[in-house]
């Protein structure tokens, strides 16, 4: 089984979720998802969504259902349906709580992100001018998230916070979506001094494909992607690396809005965005949505990447991770 | 009226409120007292106190009444009753929602810390690692909290974030309740740096009786008390100093606890405290509650202050204050 396993995951997508995406998933071949289920949502607004879950997973128990650990990862591919896997993409379904840590797990959380992209109870975010690092709460918190089995990610997260939290961690920690900085200079991208001390400590980066990460946008070509994705290998141990591709197919526009603000200010935020270009990106041809998988499939190995290393890229780097959760 | 003013203001309580507390104000001769009225509860659980609180207006209305601006600390010396300024320990009750800044001030509210000792969303807290000042969303509260006419309070924040605080802040803000540590070395009291820059500014200190805040803790002697008003006042204008007892008169211990943990640990935090004291301090017994004010004025005018100058410290310098709100 070990030898022949070739499991595709795509570690991060945040969908306007529809029989038609968990479609798509599967004509991609993804045996997992880790699907963002809230942002800045509260304890009991996360229940919400839960429930809308719920229903998901009943109306296509054919195509999903909810992923707990990788044994449902090697289900999934056995059955041909997609484990999803909870996270979050800000740490306010916690409150200010330590004992809602292991309660969202119990709900079935698997990642969350210890700040969006402002300052947060645990630590700094990548939008803030001065980033103090993981704080007293977050020491705690993360703590807890080892114990019980919440990974921590750091993709939003500003870089002393994100080293902070490599050390903290006695499990490894995921950035699930985010691209070297060396390639584009983005402030959601990551250091090559960063990616390093991550994949040194076990820590597994998910590349995105998310226009504002790329370069040139959503001009970018797939050469170039695959280019980047060689020399992030130069960085990093190539089994720390996989895709989390933050795919937000069908979102409108206020979704990216509400992502950016959230309820904290009274003007209004682009983010990665512009006045002229607020809202969500087009996504380059070659990665409309998780059927690019077999675009990166070729790609990957035009620039010279052996099957075992494309494999690791597309799915079994994520699917080993999970068994360190 | 404004020559023959004079006034008598705690800015700062959180008693175990009853009667017999209100009546021990008014026997002090409290024409205002700022009540800590939450420290880390939310919007919802704000609300409780605030029930809370009506049904005491209500059982007490001989002696106490809801206080919303400087002309109710004038109705409340003329009718002999003490007005109550509701006040924040903690931002918790704005949660991450700029548009609750307007609702906690329609409720009474008119001081909040922007931090207890934690890291908040807002600014940093004076027991975290690293302070990284005020945060972007910290920046949009004060911008709210000077519109609507919330006073920044930041008693328990760290240093740069308390100068950022005063820079940010259009209106004078105020350190409700500590020292100078010059006198008394504790993370909770304040540098000589920062207490010009607060004076300079146009803020205010109220001058804290927690025996954790004061020289030689329960066994200050009065004395050293008032030489330190008296080298405070080298420092800072002394129509910016005024007193914030700190007072939680029949608090149980559990209370102090529950300030300093919170539910965001699950090892406990004996914060100015140790394991073996880890309760309430004992008062200096010229201090055990507000009828110590007149034990001040005989001590500040045994060390050499004017009239005029005790009667701004013991009231008239809040009351100036209060009309900058």
């Amino acid at each position: 089984m070990i030898s022949k396993m070739k499991f595709k995951i795509d570690n991060l997508q945040y969908c306007n979720w529809t029989r038609e995406v968990f479609k798509i998933n599967r004509e991609a071949g993804l045996d997992a998802v880790h699907a963002t289920i809230v942002y800045h949502e509260d304890f009991n607004e996360l229940g919400e969504q839960i429930k809308k879950w719920k229903k998901l997973f009943t109306e296509n128990s054919d195509l999903i259902f909810l992923g707990k650990d990788f044994k449902d990862i090697e289900k999934a591919n056995s059955e041909k349906k997609t484990a999803i896997f909870f996270g979050f993409q800000n740490c306010s379904p916690i409150e200010d709580d330590i004992g809602l840590v292991e309660k969202v797990h119990e709900l079935g959380c698997r990642f969350m992100q210890l700040t969006y992209n402002n300052q947060s109870l645990l630590a700094t975010g990548c939008y803030e001018k001065v980033d103090s690092g993981v704080t007293n709460f977050g020491r705690e918190v993360i703590k807890e998230m080892n114990r019980v089995g919440v990974v921590v990610d750091m993709s939003h997260s500003a870089e002393k916070s994100t080293l902070d939290a490599i050390e903290l961690s006695e499990k490894p920690i995921a950035i699930t979506h985010a691209n070297p900085s060396f390639w584009h200079a983005a402030k959601r991208n990551k250091s090559s001094e960063l990616l390093k001390v991550l994949s040194d400590s076990g820590g597994i980066l998910g590349l995105s494909l998310y226009p504002h990460h790329l370069k040139d946008n959503t001009n970018c070509t797939i050469e170039s992607f695959c280019e980047m994705v060689a020399r992030t290998a130069d960085i990093m141990n190539i089994k720390n690396i996989g895709i989390g591709s933050d795919l937000c197919l069908n979102q409108p526009d206020e979704v990216v809005e509400w992502m950016r603000n959230g309820t904290w200010s009274k003007s209004t935020n682009y983010g990665e965005g512009t006045k002229n270009k607020p809202g969500f990106p087009k996504q380059p041809e070659w990665f409309e949505d998780a059927r690019g998988f077999a675009n990166l499939e070729r790609g990957l190995s035009k620039i010279g990447f052996q099957e075992i290393e494309i494999d690791g890229i597309l799915g079994n780097n994520w699917y080993n991770f999970y068994k360190t959760i």
